[in-house]
């Protein structure tokens, strides 16, 4: 199996092929992807540098590194006509400055790293309980703050880093712009992914979090999992963390045989659950009580995972605390994996899920629908499907696997590779232009009705099952990702993959229209996909498979074709 | 005011004058007493130290050693033929050992105080988690912790510390031995008082509590209040505690009018009370889910002072957690002071608590009957109405105070002295046993319908309302302590007074009848006031006053006459 992949190693690939292919906006690429969460371990290198470009880093360092970093972080409310000079200043005075930023949510807020943690102390120490009614605040100290007083109002207001996307008009239009297919689907991946600071800004809260439970299990750690750091997030998406007890020290002191020995007195539970149970009831408890701009807080403690759900208002979070999750935090790490492996990856989910949620094929309330994970899913399996493939299948990452990187969950081998530095990439040179129309022409014919999609294999397989889209979960074979979908839902998803192939094949749409500067442009190529369509509305209705012109596409050709006469005339 | 007391320093009288009574039984009383919680710092001199002995420490500076020791102990879980040498070796490991002892309740326990704290923590370092299903224990670690495994088993039991009163029958025959009733008085208050050990464990749980809330309010402090450290609680009595939150840092950081400053985001909440019902209301939950041996949490939140109940089953104490319960914290620093400053006051405490006690005067369960502390303030005022005047009236004690003691508490002025050396005493010679009758015909003849007991003032004042009993809070003087006392349970108070009065009176009842070796003593004197009467039953039905012989006195003084007829013949 491992000697189906080539002799390219990952450092001379990926990165390298995406660089080529956009040429001239590269410096700016280089630049922005630089700040991403994900990438930020894995810029793109200058050509130059391709040959010497080391391997990106394994995900639990990145982890590491970020909570390590949180760890160093203050967040505290402003005004967004501080005096800069002067708010930095009084924090200085408690350390180096290592970076940070403004942003608004609810407010002005400021994230501030310092160099070394011993500046929090300093910080804290020097911090006042609110004096106003006082009697009336409870008096549990965290690392969220507010800034007092002011000296002469400013004129300038804060410079603040955006944390959600820009409305779906605007991206189009901002699309439309690009001169190529490939520039508008990067152009899309830059504006919707999480940056530095948002990332930063996750694993403040769920370090802020950390700080809670911690008081009753100090060697806890709240990680941060999902779409937040698996490198496909989207700036505003959920941010999911889980409560990781495996630190906790005292399991491993050897009870002796014979002899006298000491062991804690502890409360008992029936099972597992029922301790996770309790631990996120008191955990829910103290962030309702207790936690500063933690609001809308449900203890939703009898569902298959049980949860603590709260708005983090500070910073516009939406937030799920789980226990014990170590399956998603291992499918976390494989997205994360394939993400990092080749730039062409993560550009190809956000522009399929971005498409797939402007058509209300994606959904954020739980539905008969397709997820954004069975989305994911379906792109990874449809790159390992090119050919050559441009990543490897899961089996082929578990037989590179070493030693540490052993994983058995609950029965499950969840065991793959996450030294970067061992995984050989073919030498795919397809351009996300082909890659994107070649998608949608994939899944536009896809034999639903009897292939299971399986990223293991990297080959669909017979269905085991009856439900109308099948996509083997990754670490628990027998689970269906897509058990939840529903036969209109996948109609809808294969009509309008069919649509959107035939469109990107017409030459009229797939070329820049270029508008006059300051007008409005014309939408072409991935904008126009992303333009509402009415073909899944009429699926619903009537059979009209292999007819993909809708009244939308009509208009369109009909509007492009005055355009055009316009011109002549 | 203050002139009216006497040049007589509280060194030379109080315990003077009680060696004085108990001639015989001086050194055992000494050795007892010096166990005894309250009476701890204040041990009974020898005759020739009385001149040198010094006064009695505050109420403060005990608690606080109290507290520091407890910070110091661990509360350990072993088996009653545990090998005490091997079980010493093992904890000796992590420092000296200051102190240990054990007791039973739902096992055995050792209670084991370090010379260091730092030793807590090496201990902590060397303990297990359990290992046996241990998925299914909450990982939070206390010092509340267990013994395994065993060497070759022990001959010998441990020697258990009782933590509870041997029972009513048993303590009447105890008294019927001894030989006085100067003597019965003192055996029974030291039967009944709280041992070095029991406060020694109090303080403990207090500080295992203490931990659970530390988690959140680093600074705060559960202090044990009412009897468990006011020097009248009984083995066996309530553990009533409160949630100290003033130590929290913050609140005196000043401001700065201009220029900026940071203070903490908290919670806010619409009241103190709201506060208070929410703190108490995690820390109930916490208790519940993780505190190991805490059983039977009910949060009591909605109670005029809100408060989380539960049983900690390895100390076997009932507690009562509350939050800002200041007022009942200087009701028990007034009750520690009173009960120093001479010991008859605790001995006359304790005895007619108990009387009361034993013919339902007073019950566990709340309802219209009289309180223990309601009947504490009674003994209290008897004492100041002495001639000359035993203990000083609240007012003296205020007036004596200095600018340290000063204490305003929702509005009430809750200031007296806490320094002992300040209080001068009156030559006051009563005995014991003069005392306990003048106390019973004191109530027995009291003018309860038009009167009101103020230990403020120390002499009676008109009622200010209609309650059948009016005794003054000495806090807030516009309160009743009594107000839920009905006339029917009043009525059984002084007719068992008026009973008990005339009992004293009588000399066949109040010498010692001494039975032989081994033989069921013929109770005599105090031991008689104890044995179950018929007058508050018949009282209740048919106005008898003056009428004290009631069919248990005849009968009684029936059976001393044959007793007497035996002998001579």
């Amino acid at each position: 199996m491992a000697s189906s992949f080539g002799v390219c190693r990952l450092h001379m690939r990926g990165w390298g092929s995406l660089a080529k292919s956009f040429p001239k906006t590269e410096a700016c690429f280089q630049r922005k992807f630089g700040t991403n969460a994900a990438a930020a371990q894995a810029e793109v290198p200058r050509k130059e540098e391709i040959e010497e470009k080391a391997a990106p880093k394994p995900f639990i360092d990145v982890q590491a590194e970020r909570q390590e970093q949180a760890e160093r972080s203050v967040l505290i409310s402003c005004q967004s006509k501080t005096n800069e000079k002067k708010f930095l200043k009084l924090l200085s005075k408690h350390g180096d400055i290592k970076k940070y930023f403004y942003y608004e949510s609810y407010g002005t807020y400021a994230v501030v790293e310092f160099a070394n943690k011993e500046s929090i102390a300093s910080l804290l120490e020097a911090t006042a309980i609110p004096s106003v009614n006082h009697e009336s605040t409870v008096p549990f100290k965290s690392r969220l703050l507010s800034l007092r007083g002011s000296g002469p109002a400013e004129q300038s207001r804060l410079q603040c880093e955006p944390q959600t996307t820009i409305p779906i008009n605007e991206l189009i239009q901002r699309l439309s712009r690009e001169e190529s297919v490939d520039r508008q689907v990067t152009s899309l991946t830059e504006a919707y992914q999480l940056t530095e600071e948002n990332v930063h800004l996750r694993f403040l809260v769920c370090s802020l979090v950390k700080d809670i439970a911690a008081a009753y299990f100090p060697e806890c750690i709240i990680r941060p999992f999902g779409s937040s750091v698996n490198g496909f997030g989207k700036l505003g998406c959920d941010l999911d963390m889980f409560l990781d007890l495996d630190g906790i020290s005292g399991r491993n002191i050897k009870v002796p045989k014979t002899g006298l020995s000491l062991e804690y007195q502890m409360k008992r539970a029936s099972s597992e659950r029922a301790v996770t149970q309790s631990i996120l009831s008191v955990i829910g408890e103290c962030v309702d009580q207790f936690g500063p701009g933690c609001v809308g807080v449900q203890k939703i403690l009898n569902a298959r995972c049980p949860l603590v759900r709260f708005a983090h208002q500070p910073s516009g979070f939406q937030c799920d605390l789980t226990a014990n999750n170590r399956v998603a935090m291992k499918s976390t790490e494989l997205l994360y994996l394939y993400g990092a492996l080749d730039q062409r990856v993560r550009c190809m989910v956000f522009t399929v899920r971005c498409w797939a949620r402007a058509h209300g094929i994606t959904s954020s309330i739980p539905g008969a629908w397709i997820t954004n994970f069975s989305l994911t899913v379906m792109v990874l399996f449809f790159l390992q499907r090119r050919s050559p493939p441009i990543i490897p299948t899961l089996d082929h990452l578990q037989e590179l696997a070493g030693p540490g990187d052993k994983s058995v969950i609950e029965g499950n081998d969840c065991t793959f590779v996450s030294d970067f530095s061992k995984i050989q990439l073919h030498n795919n040179t397809e351009t996300l232009e082909q890659l994107l129309r070649e998608f949608f022409e994939f899944y536009g014919s896809f034999a639903f009705t009897k292939m299971s999609i399986n990223i293991r294999k990297g080959k669909e397989q017979n269905k085991p099952e009856v439900a109308p889209l099948h996509i083997q979960n990754p670490f628990e074979p027998s689970l269906n990702v897509s058990k939840n979908v529903n036969g209109t839902q996948l109609e809808r998803f294969v009509a309008l993959c069919q649509e959107s192939s035939w469109l990107l094949q017409q030459s009229d749409i797939s070329t820049p229209r270029g508008g006059s500067e300051g007008q409005t442009p014309v939408p072409w190529g991935l904008a126009t996909l992303l333009l509402p369509s009415q073909v899944a509305v009429i699926k619903g209705r009537k059979k009209r498979k292999r007819e993909p012109a809708s009244e939308r596409i009509k208009s369109l050709l009909e509007s492009l074709k005055n355009k055009n006469q316009q011109k002549k005339s």
